[in-house]
């Protein structure tokens, strides 16, 4: 730097991988949906999964909806970044689609429950990722009974499931409250999180 | 955590700190005073200054203009965090004002210059610091020649420190390009930055 010339090139922004996770049925299919209807600056990670289509839901969109047998040929062939088997089905993340994303410049967004978020940060630990949790107890239970697709002992395990999964909360970078009648706020501060992260001087420490 | 009842008690925001800072003449009192203007729910803090006062200043709103006299006074009895003399003038935080602020649960913000940024890290390690930078040099050369109340040589003067001044980026959190036509847009990236810093779980780098 001359006594003439002041750089100003001092703000490169990097593309991000952004990992929206928490507890079973705290709605984060929800939030991600509402964030692909606003048309956010975002490449939205499709996972594969082998459980069957949920009504309202869109192949291509919310899931690639694949059969069992599909399902292994991705494992042999390294196809997935990671998958596990969670309530009798397989969900997995397609790696091509992320590294594809990335390599173009743009922030790619993910859900995925707390297990598939520790192994994420393993391979990317830069990655931003936030914890979504219910207003309250009485909110959870609510969403797990009103997802009529699911057995009595099936809610039973998610409940139980859904208190282990609280306490993976130090795990994370930022945590954000998903009420029910607030999900556009719950969205809002997502973005708001997104532009900040984009805007970081200082790393962050990571929890690995 | 019993299987029965799930703790939601997670998540308890903290006030913050923010500090606006950048390079002289890059228009943190613009900034401040935009944010003023929206209402947002945030302590401003006002500086006292014995620099004589501008058009369109007023009196506790952006400075308290005091005499040297009565600046000396509160240096003598320990009544500022921090102060510094600057372009033939004191400028000083009133260490009373934040304390209050932040023992209310409010957020507080403030502008200072970069050597008073890292005097305030010192004293809140904890505080949220955000750099502003021109867009280019010509932004800032401008914004310094529109500044009718300057000599030449306090324009050589003042490009001379910011050139300075920019090379203190890395002891902050944040950056945001402050460009002149778009300043509610920077006010937008800092309001995002904060709502981010108050969903952060694990605790950001600090540079010392």
């Amino acid at each position: 730097m001359t006594e003439d010339t002041i750089s100003f090139d001092l703000y490169h922004p990097q593309p991000l991988l952004i990992v929206i996770s928490g507890p079973t049925a705290v709605g984060k299919d929800a939030v991600i949906k509402l964030m692909f209807e606003r048309k956010l600056l975002l490449h939205f990670v499709v996972t594969s999964t082998t459980r069957p289509k949920r009504e309202n839901e869109v192949e291509g969109v919310d899931y690639f909806f694949v059969t069992m047998d599909r399902f292994q040929q991705m494992i042999a062939h390294n196809e997935l970044l990671e998958y596990s088997w969670v309530y009798n089905a397989y969900k997995g993340i397609p790696r091509q689609q992320i590294e594809n994303a990335l390599a173009s410049g743009i922030d790619v967004i993910m859900r995925i429950d707390v297990q598939g978020a520790r192994k994420i940060r393993q391979i990317y630990p830069e990655c931003v990722q936030i914890f979504l949790i219910p207003k309250d107890e009485k909110e959870l239970r609510d969403r797990i009974i009103n997802r009529k697709s699911e057995s009595e002992e099936e809610i039973r395990h998610r409940l139980a499931t859904a208190g282990e999964e609280l306490k993976c909360l130090p795990q994370f970078d930022y945590i954000v409250v998903n009420e029910n009648s607030y999900l556009h706020h719950t969205v809002d501060t997502i973005w708001s999180i997104i532009v900040a992260e984009h805007h970081r001087i200082v790393p962050r420490k990571i929890n690995l």
